[in-house]
């Protein structure tokens, strides 16, 4: 049995001695870089807080201290620690998340991996033990330098700082980058820290305790007392930790188990608020992901351990790539196009834009709502910002884009990359929200390209409007084979067009962007059986092309296919335009049930809903048939 | 012609000589007083901005240098210096906007008023002049200390600092008061300076030129210099303005108005990123407004200039009224009710809360994503809390209600005040979006109570939830009378009955809240005129009550109305709920055009849609016999 193995829970960790820890340490790289180079998933962000995880479980009494995780990514050891080491089917469907999870154990609390969030949690949590008088729990976050740009991080400590007296611990677990390199002036200020730092330092200068502080001299602390007293808060009257009142520890070598053990000791023992600051390195212990330039290892696919070499991923031509040279293209034809990521510079594809116009890209950090708010600013200022992020991301910045982009109306281009089911991280990560969300904001554009040249056809569509947002959305899955249109309507593509036996054929099909493929093999299938079905791509989902009522007309039943949340998406939008032009056509929907989905493959998810070719042509063949059954019975028997 | 009369622009403020500027705020001071008194509106935050506006416009030179008000509301004394001395009918149709308006004045850049948003323009304003060329343009953005606790606000400034060449003075407009008094540690920190500082200071650390400043010698300048560059960062390493790279002029004393143009210039010939702080008294030279303990000032309807006294409002009861009696109740019933304001503590009735339960009342600034996860934390700790938002600022935190309430499955009830249409103060206050954006959300519970005893009812419902997000929705307007129920059917309220006469009734009328009043005069109207139609309030509108297909099955015809955008709201839920059970009865949803509404009463902007008794009685009563005549038609003729 491996040390790793005896560690069932962190009461099992706690025993162990000081010296046994470097050697878990060891067993827990091995057993991380082994298992995810099996399965894919994060790996450098877990071996990075191998010690830290280490000290966090046996410092503090997991779930009566909470830990929370921001992100969850890098729960992996946590996992580990507590009782789950079974890493066979991690993020497969009933196996292990790739983030905490509340039904997987007791020791996980925040299962979100949107960023920035732990610290709001814990602000919460902290205020509730103060209320309910439980003195013996101290909640602890662990945030990254990078989740600690986002604005709700920033929210919660200046209302953390309030709370002088309940016991809350801040890791900041900085690693200087996120994705990308953490971008920013908190950046250059960490990244001095790092370079000027290499010991453990605790000052208190919220509770006047300067004076015993290991390094601070009489003197010194006079010239720091008169400052503070005096003019401190003149020449220093920015907000910071410590004029918030808050508690600062570090910087601290996260990979020095004992150091880190030692300063989240003190810290829990304060009983306030306080921050312990942590040096930590991303894939620390396995060279490939060491230094990585473009971060490939802080999430993957399947590799091979011993090389660090990334096994091919799914064939095929990637959305993201499709995007990224056509950006390059545009960067050339127009200079006023400029491009904004939130700290997703490689993952988004934007990293070619930067390489070749290192002017025009803004990189603003984990920060969404600044970068749609700077998108508006950067438009009214004359230029077009293209703003690449991951679909379910885009949540964070609705009320930017609707009130700042939309209302103002401003020409900035959304680029949403993993639009769709994307499975295997959860349901925080699928994008299935985006489509209804934006149906509501007026003057907004919403394009879904079904293939590569679609892909190009529509980018360029969306980036010549200067009279509000355009938004095109893609998914994670390859592209598929160019679907040629046999005809146009208005700025609808029509893909398969039904014989008409007289003024009606049987079913229209909207095929939202690269549904349509299987909107397309549902027509065939329907064909063989003698059911006529036109497919129409709307290429812009919203506004509808008006052409699409008299379309529906010319048919018995009309059914969309999505790759969204039922509810809001494009079939309701479909069935609102029908329903407002007075068309009695049925209407069918389908898409995504509107429920958090556990993590699974993509295609188990979506085969589980039906949404096959199979499935939707033996529905759809159904509906055509008992709308056909119904119109006869009201006709007159003749 | 007064000294203000004779202002018409920028440039005729500029050629005034500086012992003219007392004489002409008095002027403002006194126009807004006056005007401000007729019409209603944002009085308080004007009057504290009258000499810091002034040496905006004669240090910019507007529109060239764009000048950013956070929030707009504060931009009356902007509007009157550049050109619009006409008050007659501000925030009616036709009058001046109550914010800025780009329609109005080439001046103006950002309408909304969901603060926090200027310093993300300002940056991406300042990106574009840079990358253009456009060396003679300084962005300037006048930021309130509430508006500076929102994460957005810290997210641009994080961005602000990279740009070290980047024209660009951030004013803080610091009267230590939102609507509530700011709080955190931030508005602690402001409010030390506040008491210490009467004088303007100059520093500047970021370029070590500590050492030119007229208050601090040499010696004090080593001891500075030392812990700079030895201790300092590991003692601070908190990231604070100057940590950023942002240089810092102030405090300022804003009612002095050549101070304040002092520090402009400074900050304008910086050709940087520079906060200048401005310490202003909010209703300043008007005593009823200066010190007013609720802030009654802050925005008001019309009142008596000599006494201040407030005109009476629109006879009857206030939502908020109801809401906040109700929440006392439940604190005494409920020992883990606690309730949550994001900086609004009096408008949203939670004062009554704090005032008998000051232990369990937290504000946490205006920011509403850490009042929506601090409050997940809270259920998670065991707690119910309840947040008070306006509906229109419930966007902010879409994420959060998503991803950290609803996912996590926590107990937290949202109260939405000023829902629907409010009308005066334009498109950015119209709660017109929640009943759409809340749709999407699994696991949620959204009640709209129709009268004052459905309002008691459905909080009490509400609060009884433990295991998911639940919302309730109320509109400015006064409550109307209660509306009994004759019938209940599942969790919804039968409120007219159509009498049958075979195995259908003519329509099915789905109100919506306190849209219940307006559907239960059409259904009298046209009784009236012969036809039947049944009223249901949902009460619920997520879930609707499956009963309602049986009902729906019933009537000939369905229609919804609803006070929110008819995209997405309840109207679409319906429809889309019938679809789903394959009922074919036709559906007609009424509500709010999928539009930004420029200001106008409320009244005045539900007329214009239709949505008015006599409209919809007539409407529907169109829409009752088009389809009486098409099934007639699709009848064999016996």
């Amino acid at each position: 049995m491996t040390l790793l193995q005896s560690v069932r829970n962190p009461d099992d960790l706690k025993k162990l001695a000081a010296d046994q820890i470097p050697l878990l340490a060891g067993e827990i790289r091995d057993f991380l870089v082994a298992e995810v180079a099996r399965t894919g998933g994060h790996l450098g962000p877990n071996l990075g807080v191998v010690e830290l995880t280490i000290a966090l479980h046996r410092v503090f009494d997991s779930p009566r201290d909470p830990i929370l995780w921001d992100t969850g990514h890098q729960s992996y050891v946590h996992k580990m620690l507590t009782g789950r080491q079974d890493f066979a089917k991690l993020r497969r469907a009933g196996g292990l998340s790739g983030y905490p999870s509340r039904a997987e154990s007791e020791h996980d609390f925040i299962e979100n991996s949107h960023a920035s969030t732990s610290l709001s949690y814990a602000d919460g949590l902290a205020k509730a033990n103060a209320l309910m008088g439980r003195e013996d729990s101290t909640v602890a976050a662990v945030i990254g330098d990078g989740a600690l740009t986002g604005g709700m991080a920033w929210e919660a400590l200046n209302n953390i700082a309030e709370g002088k007296d309940r016991r809350l611990v801040v890791v900041v677990n900085d690693n200087g980058r996120s994705y990308s390199p953490t971008i920013g002036g908190l950046a250059d200020h960490l990244a001095t820290l790092r370079m000027s730092q290499g010991y453990e330092q605790v000052l208190d200068l919220a509770k006047n305790a300067i004076n015993r502080a290991p390094v601070v001299g009489p003197p010194l602390y006079e010239a720091l007392h008169g400052i503070k007293k005096g003019l401190k808060d003149a020449i220093q009257p920015q907000v910071m930790f410590e004029d918030l009142g808050l508690k600062y520890l570090g910087p601290i070598d996260g990979h020095d188990e004992q150091a880190v053990e030692k300063a989240l000791r003190r810290a829990r023992d304060y009983a306030g608020p306080v921050i312990v600051h942590c040096l930590t390195q991303k894939g620390k212990g396995y060279p490939p992901a060491e230094n990585h330039e473009e971060d490939q290892f802080h999430s993957l696919g399947a590799f091979d351990a011993a090389t660090g070499e990334v096994q091919a991923g799914k064939p095929g031509v990637k959305w993201t790539s499709l995007f990224s040279e056509e950006m390059v293209k545009l960067g050339a034809e127009r200079s006023d196009i400029v491009a904004i990521t939130a700290a997703m510079l490689h993952p988004t594809g934007l990293a070619a834009f930067a390489e070749a116009y290192p002017d025009r890209i803004f990189d603003v950090g984990i920060a969404e709502q600044h970068a749609a708010t700077s998108a508006a600013g950067l438009a009214m200022g004359g230029l077009h910002p293209v703003v690449g992020v991951y679909a379910t991301f885009l949540n964070r910045c609705f009320d930017q884009i609707l009130m700042d982009v939309a209302l103002h109306r401003q020409g900035v281009t959304f680029c949403l990359d993993r639009a769709g089911i994307t499975g295997d991280d959860g349901a925080s990560h699928n994008g299935m929200w985006d489509l209804s969300l934006l149906q509501l904001v007026p003057n907004l554009g919403l394009a879904v390209p079904r293939d590569a040249t679609r892909m190009r056809e529509l980018l360029r569509e969306a980036v010549a409007v200067d009279d509000g947002p355009t938004v095109l959305r893609y998914p994670k899955t390859p592209v598929g084979a160019d679907i040629d249109a046999v005809d146009r309507l208005g700025t609808m593509d029509v893909l398969r067009r039904a014989p008409h036996g007289g003024n009606s054929a049987d079913l229209l099909l909207v095929a939202v962007g690269p549904m349509a493929h299987m909107c397309c093999e549902v027509a065939d299938r329907m064909a063989d059986h003698g059911i006529g079905v036109t497919v129409i791509d709307p290429r812009w989902v919203k506004p509808l092309d008006p052409a699409l009522v008299g379309e529906a007309a010319r048919h018995r039943v009309v059914a969309v296919v999505e790759d969204n949340g039922r509810v809001g998406g494009v079939g309701d939008a479909v069935a609102r335009t029908l329903r407002d032009a007075e068309l009695a056509t049925p209407v069918r929907t389908f898409g995504v049930r509107q429920e958090f989905l556990d993590h699974a493959k993509r295609e188990d998810i979506l085969a589980e809903m039906g949404l096959t070719p199979q499935d939707l042509a033996r529905r759809l063949t159904e509906v055509v048939s008992e709308v056909a059954d119904s119109t006869m019975a009201d006709e007159p028997a003749t």
